[in-house]
Order: structure tokens, then sequence, then C-alpha cells
């Protein structure tokens, strides 16, 4: 089959791969309809998730087709068309019991990273009863390949996190796909003001048409003041952190309110500096998430029922055979404007 | 009246003053029965608060009996036995109504800091209807003096933002009495394991008479080394940082399991790193907080019903005439072993 | 003054009434703006509300202008336009401080139920501090009015103590002006599905309108069974009743899903049959509860905010001296199709 | 085996039965080293329970040995002492996702009801990963015995839902084994009151050695005015209904303050009065439930850390051939005092 490979830092290629095999009673086989490329998938093509061992089959989004299933699976039959989670969730561990799915003892974020991933024509999918989701019939696909990571990680890192409610003015610092996915997923709780920082003014264009009711160029402390003005001096009850750098936290640390709280989403290669000399006594709260896609059959609700419109997110699409131009399309996204593509096995 | 006064950076002196007046319709003057002193009042006196600005009668905690109250005060007549919170509430701004009277747009903590405070014969105390607490018959006023401020500060920030629940492992950083108080409160929810961490083999000794499952001497990175392998590598549910210093909190990062809590008590005077890098993915909250003291009413009833005792906590006595003692012995604890003075008016 | 009273049973009459005084320092007097009449407002004319003696002026919901304060008032003066709750709140008993206004030991429901109340030019409000909030410069004060009594009593005894979540499938018994503000209200948490029950097709119409995305005409059990073969035999997660007597609470109890809530709003006359032979396993949640208004401050920034606009539910308009005329319009809503109609004074 | 088999109704016999098979690939044989009887199974009995189908093997309760396990099964492996939890859990379902186990839609209560159970010297565990749990090495099996059933079922659906909390008042109508389960399990909560109330004296009495604060012996309508005036005629914050009959319940709606929450554990064969024309203004909760046994992690911490001794509840010890006997002396637990019985096979 074929599959988008990860050979070394700074190289990938297109090759030919067997097909995956069942390993354990409790896997799934599925052939893989439509999958995308994340953020994540660049960073290990820098070579900066040490945890990625080359030669690896990317990906870890998708929708796609039961081909095989072992003994220990009883939810899904060969046939059967399915969600697949970026999470491997055993289902039965302490982790798994709490719902951290992403702490699964034997799983967590293993597709395209610890284990070949679904930029291929097939995928071998671990702890498959709890880790997919049969697809709804007359659903939209391409609405659910977003459901795989991006939207429950808007969804659970910066809105549940980040406690968003009815009235609350929330500040998103960081309008790439991730950004975005929590200004979908924040109106689900209609918040009364919801400001949109980044340094790309099309992005910032795109926020406003999905719901921001105002933007903020991202540039230095400016941006903070700006937030702090347009709030009356007070800040933000929510500050979710949606870039993974420390001058987009201590934007977060600038803007919120006492009593807010700052949900980080983003992936952190650095420390940052936590101003406890001035936020001890802010009664604040921070939260950190790998997400758990726990909210995934509830998401799937709101997609059935127009209440959030995923595909949004989508500006491009390639054949899998053309994978290699959708990775330069979205790793050039300043230039493309791309937020997601869509990827057709 | 004879009043406890900070004159300058590292001065201060027993002083007579005048007794206060009222000030506003919702002032109640309180003649102080008995007194303590902070540890916050030593920052002050070493300059280190600037908000509080000499001259300034100290003290933020106490019990007395109301002498006079203004027109607007409903709650509380003239002979009634009053606890004295260290936080006062107007209970009428937005703050106040969330129940976060610390950041009450015309209160906080202001006793002894921006006003004068409860170190003397007299205070005058602001928002008196919502920010004294009518002394229960027959209650011990010693016990009540720990609730103006360390009990329910060991309690909001420490234990009810720590999350403490019954069976978890929690460990605390920091033995003074802050950290005693949250030992003592986090009891109320039946953790299993209770780890204290502190450098004073006499803090730790009390700290295993209070309830402490397990002591470990604070020396560098080895504290949080132990606390993961008592753990058996998995990390506490709840780290509550009871000191104030970088040092401390990075202890509480190194020892705080995936999906656990830090609650920040301590007063910190500098930024500390905060290692995002590793714990984006954790899945942690990290908690600050000003005491709201709006747990008051259901502390008295746990030292009422006697599920608390917060006389433990009291290790001498003095007369108000030698408060310049019990500063001196109090600010000299590791030798004196002090953890709470109570001084009589 | 002129003042629609309560005189017995079956009475009523617009009257000249001597303009009221301040009667206690925390008291304002408030020349009404706009009022409007409540179903409760139908109970005490029929003599059902025991309560409430008369000769009583009638009515708890209305914008204002404070005219007069006592000395005890701080937050607000003469001149300040003002939203009224239905709900008076001392702001400093144990009810209040626990954010249960709607058991504020000197408060309460008591507007034109135990004291006068704002049917009239002008109106006296005890505990004026916690009890009105200032209208923001520009908003529109017919959805105001709207946010005394009925939108906050559809959102925190219909929404709030439903857990209405994203994605949840609800039920609202009852489309009357209650129901409909539970309706309107539901939507800030996005729930998927929203089935409104109600035996008068206009009202069925109505929440169409509002957002129900299906309606059922009650009609005995057969409503119950409707809802149940919709939500594909599970049940609701959901069910609030809005209406006040047992046959709507039994359809709620007949809809409920495992592990769902029934909110009950509805004033009831008579007991209920709590069926928990079949309930007792079935992991549901039963709530009660008179309108506490806590939640008013957050509705205005909903209303500013443009995500509720109250104002739909307005269908008629009277001056004051035609009240008499409002009263048979609202009284006859079934063929004047009437919701909620404003008075303006 | 030996097993104890349910005939008909009002007839059982301990009889010579086929050791069970894997059935599924997830299920686990287990060879039973103690268990117990339940008030559920009396009812069985009776022929109450329509579900339990004779002849049948009853018992949900118990403690053993893994003896084998179906190719699905990946956490227990033969020879592991594992404790048996009375409902059984697919881990995969919806409503297992939600932690709601009682409501599986392959599992529940089905030991000793719709299969075979436990009171017999093997028993057949479908879903084994997620319906047992690892007994900790060194563990009083006895006590994990009382973790089956009893102590989940009094803590989760009376403690947990009725929301003990430190220094409230909670009263606990039963003191059967199930209300004196949820008397422990309350105190992991530090109530500052705890009233039991029950008609038989000895079952005070042992209340009282068990930690409650007040007892009131059950009768009529005087109990309830007991316990109202106990709390200065407020109520109770928490009322558990552990009986199941309509007289415990009404005193529960008869006890709770405004505000508080009503519990349901008992089992009900017939509907209740709701009395909604005194409680729709209450602001109360009210809750039923089928224990989740979602605790049952948690509890095992606190018993391996001696915040809980569910030995305290046993009161009498039968081999498994004696089992008659032990029905006999539990069905008579007035005149035998019997708690719970244990039985070692």
């Amino acid at each position: 089959m074929k599959a988008l490979v990860y050979q070394a830092p700074g190289q990938k290629a297109l090759e030919e791969r067997p097909i995956p095999e069942i390993a354990a009673p409790t896997d799934a086989i599925v052939k893989i309809v439509k999958t995308t490329i994340c953020g994540t998938d660049l960073h290990i093509l820098k070579g900066d998730v040490a945890t990625c061992v080359a030669p690896r089959i990317l990906g870890h989004e998708g929708v796609g087709v039961v081909a095989k299933v072992g003994p220990g699976v009883t939810t899904f039959r060969p046939g059967d068309r399915v969600l697949i989670s970026c999470i491997s969730a055993c289902g039965r561990c302490a982790y798994c019991r709490r719902g951290m799915y992403s702490h699964c003892m034997t799983g967590g974020w293993i597709l395209g990273n610890t284990i070949d991933g679904t930029q291929a024509e097939y995928v071998r999918i671990p702890h498959a009863d709890t880790s997919l989701y049969p697809v709804p019939d007359g659903a939209d696909e391409d609405a659910l390949v977003m459901l795989s990571d991006i939207l429950p990680t808007g969804f659970e890192c910066g809105v549940l996190n980040g406690k968003v409610e009815p009235g609350s003015t929330i500040a998103i610092v960081g309008a790439g796909p991730i950004g975005l996915a929590a200004l979908l997923t924040a109106q689900f709780y209609s918040p009364a003001e919801i400001i949109v920082i980044d340094p790309d003014e099309n992005r910032l264009q795109v926020a406003k048409r999905f719901g921001a009711t105002a933007t903020v160029p991202a540039a230095g402390d400016k941006a903070a003041q700006s937030v702090v003005a347009m709030t009356g001096g007070r800040g933000v009850d929510t500050a979710i952190e949606a870039v993974g750098v420390p001058a987009s936290f201590i934007t977060c640390e600038d803007i919120v309110a006492p009593g807010g709280t700052i949900a980080n989403i983003g992936v952190h290669g650095a420390k940052v500096d936590l101003h406890l000399e001035r936020l001890w006594a802010q009664n604040i709260t921070i939260t950190t998430r790998l997400v758990d896609t726990v909210t995934t059959p509830m998401l799937m609700k709101t997609v059935q029922s127009r209440k959030l419109d995923p595909t949004k997110l989508i500006t491009h699409r390639f054949p899998l055979d053309r994978i290699l131009d959708a990775y330069d399309t979205f790793a050039r996204a300043a230039s493309t404007r791309a937020l997601k593509v869509v990827i057709e096995a």
C-alpha cells in the first residue's frame, strides 16, 4: 500500500509498504477514506518529537472502513465506517476510567508517533472498541475528519478547561487551525466577547468570519495592552493559548482577569516565565491538557445537529498520491492560506 | 489606646493612638479580645509590601466585641462577640457576588495594610455586616482567632483549590503555620496519603502529629525524587505550595501526577520557571488564590463540631503590652518553635 | 400615585395610593418606567397565594429610575436607571452568601406579595444595593423588564438546574412565557435537540420560531410516548417542567433518560406521584427552585452582546392607566396569543 | 460445584451444579473465596424481582481467584486474586464511557439476577477487565467483600449524590447495612452532624458506635419533627433514604432544608407522594441511583490507608455448605442483630 513515511529529520516520502496485520486481539485494520495533516506532523518531520523514531508512517486523523477485526473486538465489524480518534484508549486502566484517555497506560497518542499512522491506505488501530467511533448514517465525512483531533483538542483543552460560560469574555491567542477550532467550539457556550489575537491578518479575517467579536494583531506587549483596554482594564475571564511559544503564554498571563483561567493548548518546546509575584493573589487557574477525545461522541452530535460545521476549516483537498503537495501547501500556510487539508485515499 | 505600629522598614513600636471612629455607615468599631501575628506582618516590616505605607497599625486577625456600629450595619449590635475576617467584603460588587471577596472593589485585604489593623485595643472594620462573623455561644475564642486568616487560607487556597478527595495522594510543600493549616483541613476529605516536605525537622515532627502520613526533608531535587519514589513513580494528585519561593514551586511541578493539581498558597516575590515543555501534555491544573474567607461559616461549624481543632497551632501567648516579645518569638520560629502566637488585649 | 391593587380574591382595581417612603436605611424608592404582569399575579388574584394579603399593590418586575435612597445605600443614587429583581436579597444572611437569594432571611420574593410591588408609579425596594441592577447605557429597557423574573427563572430553574449541555437532548413541557424563556436560554448551551410540548398549537408555532427542533402536542400519555419514540427509546437528558400541574410532571418522569434530570420550574398546588418503583434505579436527578436571580448580571451581558433577545416574548403594550386591559389580555392568552405584556408608567 | 439456587418464590437450596465455562472472549471464571448475602437476595427469594427467573444461582458480591480467562481479557491472569463488582461493565458503551456502569448496555446488575451469581464455588464474570479489581497485596479480604456492593452503594447513591460536605448536617433514614455503609463513608467528608433514624434500637446503638452524632427512633411523623427541632427548625442539608418505603422517603421530604438534597438509595416497590406544592420553592435536589461502582478503586485506597474499616459491618461467618443458615441469620436480623454475614467457600 502507499504510505507517507517519515524517514529522517527533514526527510519524508510516499513509499510502498505492506498492509498492516492484526497484532493483538483488540486491534482493527481500517482502510483509510480520508485523512489530514496536523501541525504536529510538521514538528515530527523537523525531528522535534523524540518519541517518534524513523521510519514511521505519519498521521493520527482520519475516517475509514473497518477491514478486519481481532477476536476481542465486539463493537465493530468489517464494513463499518469509522472515525479514528487520534488517541488510542484501552478503556480499562486507571487513567481511561477517569476519562483521561491521553494517558492510557497502553495507548494515548501513539498513532503516527510510536506506531504507524493514518497517512496510508490502511492503518492498524489498537484498542479498537474504545478508539474508533461509528460514523452515523448520512454524516459528512469531511466534517468528521476534523473530529479526530483538532475539534476535540480546541474544545477540551481550550473551551472546557477554560470554563467558557454564557456572557463571559474570552481571548484566543493564535488563530491557526487549533485556535480556530477553539473559536468554533467556544460558541457552544455563548460567551459575550471573543477576542482573537494573531500576527496574520488573513487569519484574523477568518476568525471574524468564524465568530470572533474582536481581533487584535499580535505584536509584542501591545496586543495584551489592547485586550486589557478592550475589557475596561479588567482582563478576560478565559485566555486560551493556541500557539505553544513563551510570548503567547505571557500574553495570556497579562490579560487574564482576577478569577480567570488560562487554558493552554499549545505544544511547548521551552519553559516559560510564570509571574507568580503578580499572579499569586489573582485567583487564577492555569490548565494544560493533551486531548483525551472523551468529547468525541458529544461533538458528533453537535455536527449531526448542525450546531457545528467543522468543514469551514478545510481549505484544500488532495488525493493520497499527491500528499507531498498537501504537505507543501500546509507547511506554507502563510502564503497558501491553508487551514486544514483533506487527503483522500 | 495601645497599638503596634509599623513605623518604617525595620521599625515598629507599641504606641499610644486614638481609638478609631466610625467613618462610613457600614463600619463597626471592635474592641479586640485576642489577635495574632501573621507571616505577612513580618513581610510588611521588612518593607516588602508596597501597598502598606507607614505609619500603620498592623494585624488582620482577631476576635473582639463590637463597641459601636454605623447606621448601615444591620447584623451586629454593640456587645456582640465577633470573629474578624482578614478580608473585608462589601457583599455587593461583582467580585463579592461571585464569592471572590479577596477582590472586593472596596475591600479585600485592607486591614493592617491600607487601613489600620487589629494589633491594637480597637479596630475599625469597614463593611461590618459582611466582614465580621458572630461568635457562637461557648466557642473557644483561641480557636476562632485561627479562623481569621490562616485556616481559611490553608483550606481555600490549598485544599479546595487543590481538589483534595477521599483516597487521594497529596503533598504539602512547607510546614509553617499555613502549610499546617492546609494539613489540618485537608483531612476533612480523607486523603489516603499526606506527604509533608520541609527543611525543619521540628516542623516535620509537628506535621506527623497533625496527621501527615509521611514526611520528607526539603533538600534540593532530592525531596521531589523521594516523593515520586514514594508514589510508585506516579506523583501526587495534589501538590500544595505553602512557602512562596521558586524552589518550592518547582518541587510541585516535579511531583504532580498527570491529571493532578498544584495549588499555590505562598506569597511570591519573584517569577518562577513553568516547565511547559514537559507539563503541556500532563493535564495538570495550577491555581493561585488570595483567601476569600467564604468558607469561614463552614469552618466555624467544623470547629464547633470538633472536626477541627485549630488551637493545636498555638504555641505561645502574650498580653498586648508584650507584643514586641511576641514578634520576636514569632520571627525566630526556627529556634523558638513558634507556630502561632496569641496576643490578648 | 396610580397603582394596581389586589383587593380581594377575584377583585382588583387601579387605585390612587400614596407614594412610598424610605422605611429602612437600605431602601430605595424607584419611579417605575416599565413593568409587566406575571402568571403569579393571576394566581394571587384568584386567592391562591396565602402569603399575599389584600390590599396589596401587585407586581415584581420592572425597570425604573431611582428617586430616593436610604443612608445605607452605597451603590445607587437618585437618577440612576435600574432593573428591579423580583427577588429582594440582603446579601448578608447565610442563604444570600450561598447565592440562594430566594431564601434571603429578610427578603426573597416579597415584592407584590408581602409588600407593595411594581405595578404602580413608584415602588419601595428593600435591600436596594443587592436587589437592583444598573441599566447599562443604551440598553433596551423592554428587554431588561424580561430580566426581572422570567428570564432568570427559565434559565436558573430550568436550564442551569437541568444541566443543559452541548449536544444534549432536552424537552420543555409547557410553552407559556416561562417555558419559552427556558427555550431561549437553553440555547446558550447548544443542545442538539429541543422538544417542546404544549396543548396550544399557536404556542408550539412560537416555540418553533424560538428554536425548538421538534414540537409535540400535549395530550395525555401520547406526548410522552412521542418523545420517547423521537429519542430512539432512550428519553431526554433534561426534562423541564414549566407548567405546575401533576400531569406535566408525570410526563417528565416518563421521558427522562437514565442519568437525566427533571428540572421543575412550575408552581405546584398539589402533590404529584413520584414513581420511585421505576425511577429508583434510573440515576436521575429532580430539582426544584424558586429563582434566585443570581444570574441577572450574566443575563444582562448576553442581552448586551445580542446572544439573547428577550423582546421576542413581548406581544402587547399598554400604558399604566390601561393596566386592567393588560390584565384582561394576559389572562385570556389562549385567544389573545399574549406572552408578555409591557406596561409603561 | 455447590451453589445456592433460587428455585421458585419462597424456595432455595444448596445444589450441585456444573462449574461455569468461558462463554465470551471477555469472560473470566473466578473461584470464590468469600461472598455475602444482600437484602436484594431476600427480595428475589420472595419473587419480587421480575428480572430474576428461577432457577438462578444468587449472589453479586465476593472476592475470589481467577481460574480461567477468555482470549479478550488482558488485565487478569489465572491465579490473580480479585474483587468482584456487583455491576458488570463493558467499558465501551455510551453509559460506561460516562461512568454509568449501572446502565451498561450489555451489563449492569446481572450477576445473581439475569445470569448465575457468586454464592457458589465458581462464577462466570462477563466483561472481566472492567468488572473485576485486583486485590492489593496484604489486603483484608473480608473488608473487600464489603466493597462489591454495599460500600459503593452507600457512598455513591447516598454520600456522593447527597453532596455531603465538611460542616454540613446530614440525616440517614434507615440503619440497615446500606444506611450504615452511608454512615461510614459520609465521614470521608467530615459533616458536622450525622443524625440516624431507625425503628430498631440496636441498630441505632450501632450507628452511634459508627459515628452518628445523634439518633432518632423512627415512629411516624415524630421522627421528622425531632430532626427539624434538632436543627433549629432549618432541616438537614442532606437526607439519605436507605430503606425503600414511602414513609421513609416522606420523612426525607419533611426534613430537607431549603437548598438541600434527598439522596435515595432504597429499592422502592411503590410510588411515593412528592409534595411539590411545598417543595417547588425549596431549591432542593432529589437523586436516585443504582450503584455504578465507579468509586471502587478509590474505596480500595481508603480501606488500604485505614480511613475506612468495612469489617465493622460483619457480624457473622459461615462456610458455604452452611449458607442456608447464613440466609436464616441474615433474614432474621432484628433478632440475630445481623448486619453482613461472610460466607467462605
